[in-house]
């Protein structure tokens, strides 16, 4: 079983920005965590972009590869119908996951565009909220 | 450790009621699940009631036997601020969960109201909701 | 065939608060009049509560005992989602009664979220609403 | 005792159009139902008009040989504040009535102008919800 | 093949009202170029109408008589639900065309009611927009 | 001068319906008294009509046989945007009236759509209403 | 009979600002205009101020030496609810006028908080609407 | 005279939970004040519940009772029209009082369905709210 | 201790408008009556304005004579940000006060944007809305 | 003549994803057919991206090159005010089409911001809308 | 070259108010840094009101004496069209400056209805957005 | 102290597009002119993109290399979440220019969603926005 796990804009930033909101462990040491926490279960493959199209072009073409997507798509879980289409788009399970819980902050942070085309959601566990997911996925397909 | 699944309005009715969206197990099965899954790691306790006052008298004093509390607020979630209250009212993590993804049904349901309190939601897994909720918990407390 | 007859919170009041806009009967008074009117024909039960899960509960189990519910949710109508889950849980059907127009009254008693659930409404009529949607039923079932 | 039954937009139509929604019988088909069901008790004349004005028209004069209206504005529930006004301005009762439960249909269909000028609403029912108008006007007046 | 065209309100002052917005051209004129471009290919018969009644009589007996229409229905677009339902009400292809560009205009004139049950709709391309129409019925059907 | 008095939906009901509103004088005998008050001074033609086509109808044709236009759209005042349209499409100027002022009344008759198209409007002084705007148009045109 | 005309903020600059929608005419030559119409007939005293406060002293002290009050409330009209409370506070006639069509304006001009107080509205009429209010008042009292 | 003091869900909780907004007094104790603050003047009794149906039976029932209530509804303030209800149908004066002041805190607690029944709301005075409404009761009655 | 009490727009007209809803006793009565309760016990001025920047003013520099303010903004409770913003910049406690109960009015009146800078709020207890103000300043301070 | 076709998200992927709304032909074989039918007479180019930017780009670069533009913008269409601008910024013609009727689908569908700056827009015919938009160009320019 | 700088509410109180948000620099030291910073460039005046009405006032007569204004109309930005439309009236150009970011604080301190009528805003500078301000009116005019 | 400009969506065409909004001076232009005016005082750097993604990724590097950011975020002001969690996730002052002044154009460009994460806002002064924001810069840093 492979998964892709795609992170969306600023996420590249984590541990630098904002702490007191999202931690102060990098991306890095968050894939590397997921990585260990599965070693030997599920292949892990790891794509991060800032761009709302690299996300979309990369979730079109996950579905050769792998048999589910995890999404983080930050900010763009608010706005990006764009991304919504792509998850629909393709056949493969899609679970969404936020470090934060997006109920607890600001209004426009409360409704998430993007998870209607998600299996589920799972937000609020931090880098475990990856974890989640995945565990879902292997339980489940 | 111990934990307490708090379940609110109609979950009593599952696998009766509105298959096609909840799915055909019952609770009594799911709870079965949920108990046999975690034999021996941790202790589970399950309320249910159709009572927002029940379940918030629940609630309050699960701080005193519960190291944490998992809750479905089913219908409750979008409108109960007093549950909301009551949430924020223990010491103790609370987790919301929810079988179906809230984000893929009617427009009144994308909200949740309780979640504000919450530590985090996990929201689509069906049973593995719970599943997951507990696995947060005993990795992380 | 046995109807259920379910009232909700404060009709229990009927003929002592705002009798300018409910009318001088009690609720006794009314179910007498309903009983009588059908005596031989249907069997008819009474139920009727203040409590939001009191009135699940009565719901979810009259599926056993009963052909089908006549129920008026009064207040909760305009904010239970958790009455409508329950009333869409049963396969019998549920006719929504009020005393009252709904229509012609504040703007918040003009929406009713738990007659989504129903399979008609009949609003205005006094206690002769219960007996139309009786007689309906009767037509019908 | 002449009681007018007026109908509204697209309901010549019936048995023909959306019958999933409306059911087959025609128009007729259900007029004859409710002659026959109320033949020698009391006197029904039937209107069907797709002209917002012609309806207006025709509830203005009914004052003068009818003592009562059971009125299906269709679609015009919707919007008409025109046919809200002539409701409002006559002096024998208004029932307004639906074929299917608009609680359950489009958001836009869930509020009705008109019946804020009607004694009450009966909505769901099919062809009988104008059965159940006519005997609470017979048992009323 | 027969397609009538229904012009709503208004259609008639063509060329002679907010000539800026809708050009100089009458309604007869555009009649013409409509029927001197499809001459011998497809039957065109015009049909307008100031009320909302009487499009809505022609729609329900255009089936009788056409394979399609092409309605412009001006501003009733915005708010006759009674027209809407009227489309949805015949079995043959109706396609919704303006004159304008709706979406360049006022906030009220953005949002079509009818369209919603159109099979398409052609917006800002003048009197081109009902050439439009028919070509593609005539290609389609 | 020749203006023409446009009356809308109910108005031909004045003095009949909702008289602690509209008072109690009957449309002819307002339209009397409008008539002797500018007797000899200008000509004045009335044209009630309940329906929204014949009131669109009216306004086009009037262009060529009166220099002005004063119209109560009365309900139709909230919703028509197709008489809004109409009125934006004649040369001549138009006055709305409205007996009442609808300012004070319910929420949804505080906004007039066909305001939008006129010159002014004068609304809450009875049958002066009409006065007033004659009144004007003879000083200004 | 006396009555007091009350000029809203800005008005004293007419003539000078936006000249496009308000004309060049200053106050002053308005105020002139109005008297000299009236001359002999009704005593007419004028007052200005841009200061809310100030026009609520003077609505409330209006009542000793006027009959009635004619009020261009300007830009108070859209927010000043404590000036709405003023002209409800006095037992003499209060007529709102406009200089220029609020409902042909910015969204935010079309309604009237203020008018909600009033017994009419003249708007659009240039300094005419003056003239037609107190023509009202004069025949009616 | 005797005074029934109602209060709502969570409040059994006080002293114990988000003490920087409610204090860090327990309802004991602030039940105890009052008792001593009006020994000898008016006798007080003390309900608590969490359960809206609780709260409405018991409202229902101080009429025979009591001469007046001093209600705090906490959360339910926000959305329960059944408690609203229930307040307009006993004939006994009622009070709403809240421990913090609503209006500086979340958007949604703002606004107080229940209110709309009471005869006033004394908000933002801990526990001294009680002491000024029983004040006030026992001053007017 | 000294208490200033600021009365807003319209309070000087207080026992002479809208009698039904604010009682028939004037300001100088009411204030009689609030200096007679407290006499000997606190100090109290009065101030009355119907000017938003003279309430201001007022707010701005009792700091410097008073331990307390307890104001009535009236109108201006409902969109004044500018007074809002005096009484947040004042270092003693303002307590607001309303005569009658501002949740069962018009909805515009069911908002204080005042009351969020208040440390709380009292309305609807007539003249002893600033009586018990009073009291609990003293109470308290 | 030289016309540029622009797509944007996620049409790259048509006859893979959700084929009951937008059918089963792929993207490259409705730019074939569109070739196909319009040899000879205009040559056309085509871009698709997913990347809102890259579409700016092309736009911002089309006028030097093309006579105008086809742009289906796809879920850009609902948000994209920076497409938008980009229309808006070119001197060429800008038809906006979609496969879908967006009238007939999500609530959040049915605006769309980049049809503000397009000349027209055409909706609903598949494949052809793209037919239609470039008869229209050849016919016109 | 003479610039009127226009201080509004609460602005005299600088240094005082809630300095974590204004700074606890005074209007006065303010007004001295700035006349400071320009000596000898331009002339400066300074003028501060509490009033909405003495603000207008000012505005109004400005035109006269000065080249240019600088207003910071603090609260009156949210709600008065007032000063909107004396800003609107004046031929000389206005900036609207703001001490603290408006767009990071309240939901109803973002929308400025006042700067609908300036050439440009500067906010969240402190008391620098009055000499950027300024700069621009020395280097443009 | 280096300060890098960025620019957002559709700015490479000033000059060229909707000049009687930008005015006619091209990017290069108005870089020139920034360029020349602050040489030898602080070093400028310049960035622009049509692409959300690469403006994100743009800011979050700036840090870097430069003491602070000036933006035209363009369009994606109104929507951008994304970039305005890139300016929230830098240490270094980020100040928002517009060319116009957004708040006097369409309603949709009123609320600036990436303002709420700047220092402060500079709106409306064409490219000298950015010459007021770089000497802010340089005074306080």
């Amino acid at each position: 079983m492979k998964i892709l796990i795609v992170n969306g804009p600023n996420l590249d930033r984590l541990g630098k920005r904002e702490v007191n909101i999202y931690g102060n462990m990098t991306l890095e040491e968050i894939n590397n965590k997921i990585s260990n926490h599965f070693k030997g279960k599920v292949e892990i493959d790891f794509f991060q972009s800032n761009e709302e199209g690299a996300i979309i072009n990369t979730i079109a073409k996950a579905e050769e590869h792998y048999q589910a997507i995890v999404i983080n798509p930050a900010a763009y879980s608010h706005y990006s119908i764009a991304i919504l289409d792509s998850i629909r788009g393709v056949d493969i399970p899609v679970i969404e996951v936020h470090l934060s819980n997006i109920y607890s902050r600001e209004q426009y942070r409360k409704n998430s565009v993007t998870a209607e085309g998600a299996i589920g959601v799972i937000s609020g566990f931090g880098w475990q909220s990856y974890i989640l997911a995945i565990e879902f996925l292997i339980s489940k397909y």
